[in-house]
C-alpha cells in the first residue's frame, strides 16, 4: 500500500494501471474471503464472535495505514497532505460511514425474521441497483443509457448465477421483507458513495492518512457492537474464544480488502467497485469447483454470460465518452 | 394479407409502420400458437398425425396465397412482378429451405435419444446463435458489436427464462446431443436466412406469388413426409384421425403465423423474427398465468430483465446506426 500511496500523480498510463491494479487486488481479495468463509463453515468452525473480529479488521487496517505513513513520511518528510493532524471541518464526516454500517449489520439480524439465507444473497444484489442510483445522486456523475444497461445486466446476470432450487421463495417473501432489503441496499450504497464523496473531495490528500481516520471510527463503532452484542460472551469466554487459524486469515484479509476497496474508491470508484465483487462472486464459484468438489449450474453459466457482456457493454461506453 | 401485398412503397413512414405491423402480428400468433399446444396438451388431444397437419398447413398457406393474389390481379390486373407464372432461374431455389426443415424435423426425432424434452427446449435457444452467424455470412450484412452483445444477451435471456429445476441435466447431455442440437440449429438458421435471400433476391416481386412456390414446395415435401413416416396410420384411420376444433385451431394459426414470417422476412429481416419469437415465448408464460394458473419463476422475471435489455440496446444501436 505504501508504495502506491506514495506513488506520484504522472499522468494517465500510470492512474489508468494504478486503477487497475487495484481493482484486480480487490477482486482477487474479495474472491478468496468468501473461499475463506466456505472453508471455515466446512472446518465447522464458526464459533467466534463476529463483532470481536471485525473490531479487529478495523485495528489491523489502522495498524497498516500507520505503517504505510511511517514508510512515506521517512521518504518525503511531513506535508500537509500526509500529515495525521486533521481540522474538525476534515474529520466530521468520517464517522458517518461506519455509522451506516453499524445500522446495516443491525438490521441483518432481523430481516431473517422474513427471509431465509439464500433469498436474503438473492436480495443482497440490490445493493448493485442502489449504488448505482446514489451514485448518480450524490457524486452527480451521470451515467450513460448504456452504462445502466450494463448495470441491470449485471444484476440480473449475478441474481441468475445465484439461483438455486430454494430462490423462488424470495418471491413469497413479505413486504416487510422486501423493504427491509431496500432500506439494506440502500444504506450500503450510501455508506459506500460516501466514503468516495469523502475521499475524491480532498483528492491530494494522502490516502493513508483518509483511511487511518476512517478505521479509527470504524474501531469506535466496532466497540460499540461487541459491548451491546457480545459483552457477557467476552467477559466470560474472553475476546478470543474460538478463534482459529482461519480466523485470523479471515481477519487479515478482510483487512486487506478494506483497504483495497478505498483504494478503488480514490483512484477509481463505486461502478468499478460493484465489478469488481461480482466478478470475484464468480470466481469464487469457478475456484470452488476445484477446491471442494462444487458444480457449476446451466444457471451460472447463463449469469457469467451475462455479467461478462454487462463488462463489456460498461467499457466500451467509457471508451465512447 | 392481401392488402399488405397491395400496398405501394412510399417512403420510410409506411415502410417502418409495416414492418412493425407484420412483427406484433408474428409475436401475437406465435404466442397464441404455444397457448394452443399447452391447451391441446391439457385437453389430452394430441392423437392426430402431425405429418398430415403439416400438409395441411402449408396447403392452406397456399390456398391464402392465392385468395390473395386474386385480389390483387383484380384491383392492379396481372404484371411482371404479380403474375404467377414463373422461371426456372427464379424458381430452382425454393424448394431448399423446405427441405432443410424436411432434415431438421427428421433430426428432432433421433436427438431424444440423447437430451431430455427440457433440455431441448434449452437447447433450441442456440437458433438464436446460429441466425445471427448465418445472417451475417449469407446475407452480408453487418450486426454492430452492440448488436451482437444484444444478441447473445436475448440467447441467454430466454434461456434463463426457460430455466427449471430439470435444466441442469442438459449439462450432462452426451457429445453427440451437443452435435446434433448445434447441427438443428444450424439447419433451422440457414433455412431462415436462406428464406430471406430468396424473397429479397426480387424486392419488387409480390410477396404472395413467392409464398406461392415457397408453400408449394412446403406442400410437396410435406407429402413425403406423410407417405415415409405416417403412410400405414393415414392409410388404416384416415387422413383426420384424431383430429379436433383445437386441430383445426392450431393449423389455422400455424398457417397465419408462417405467412406473417415471410412478410417479416421481406419488410423486415431474420434478426427482427427471433426478437420477435423471444418476445411472444415470454408473452405466452405471462398470458398462462391468467389461463392456466402457471406460477412465474425468479428466473423467469431475470430472464425477461435480460431480453428486455437486448432489444433495448438492438433499437438504440441500430437507431445510431
Amino acid at each position: 500500500m505504501a508504495a502506491i500511496g506514495a506513488m506520484p500523480e504522472i499522468g494517465g498510463f500510470r492512474q489508468k494501471s494504478r486503477r487497475s491494479f487495484v481493482t484486480l487486488i480487490l477482486t482477487v481479495l474479495t474472491s478468496s474471503q468468501s473461499i475463506l468463509i466456505v472453508w471455515s463453515k466446512r472446518a465447522g468452525k464458526y464459533e467466534y464472535s463476529v463483532t470481536t473480529a471485525n473490531f479487529l479488521v478495523e485495528a489491523l487496517k489502522c495498524a497498516l495505514s500507520l505503517v504505510a505513513l511511517l514508510r512515506i513520511w521517512r521518504m518525503d518528510g511531513v506535508t500537509d497532505d500526509n500529515r495525521l493532524s486533521t481540522t474538525w471541518d476534515e474529520v466530521k464526516v468520517y464517522p458517518i460511514p461506519a455509522a451506516l454500517y453499524l445500522v446495516k449489520n443491525l438490521l441483518q439480524y432481523y430481516i431473517f425474521a422474513y427471509v431465509d439465507a439464500p433469498g436474503y444473497q438473492i436480495l443482497k444484489n440490490l445493493n448493485i441497483i442502489s449504488t448505482g442510483i446514489l451514485y448518480q445522486i450524490i457524486l452527480k456523475r451521470k451515467l450513460t443509457e448504456i452504462q445502466w444497461a450494463a448495470f441491470i445486466l449485471l444484476c440480473a446476470g449475478c441474481t441468475t448465477a445465484q439461483l438455486n432450487p430454494s430462490s423462488d421463495h424470495v418471491l413469497q417473501a413479505p413486504l416487510q421483507g422486501w423493504v427491509m432489503a431496500i432500506v439494506m441496499a440502500l444504506l450500503s450504497g450510501f455508506a459506500g458513495v460516501y466514503t468516495e464523496a469523502i475521499i475524491k473531495k480532498r483528492p491530494s490528500r494522502n490516502i493513508n492518512v483518509q483511511n487511518f481516520w476512517l478505521y479509527v471510527f470504524g474501531m469506535i463503532f466496532n466497540a460499540f457492537a461487541i459491548m451491546t452484542q457480545d459483552f457477557d460472551a467476552v467477559m466470560n469466554d474472553g475476546f478470543f474464544h474460538g478463534y482459529s487459524l482461519i480466523t485470523v486469515l479471515m481477519i487479515l484479509n478482510h483487512a486487506l480488502s478494506g483497504i483495497a476497496v478505498s483504494m478503488v474508491m480514490k483512484y477509481a470508484d463505486n461502478i468499478v467497485k460493484v465489478y469488481s465483487t461480482s466478478v470475484a462472486m464468480l470466481l469464487t464459484a469457478v475456484v470452488s469447483v476445484f477446491l471442494f468438489g462444487f458444480h457449476l449450474s446451466l444457471a451460472f453459466f447463463l449469469g457469467s454470460t451475462v455479467v461478462s457482456v454487462a463488462i463489456y457493454l460498461h467499457s466500451t461506453s467509457k471508451a465512447r465518452r
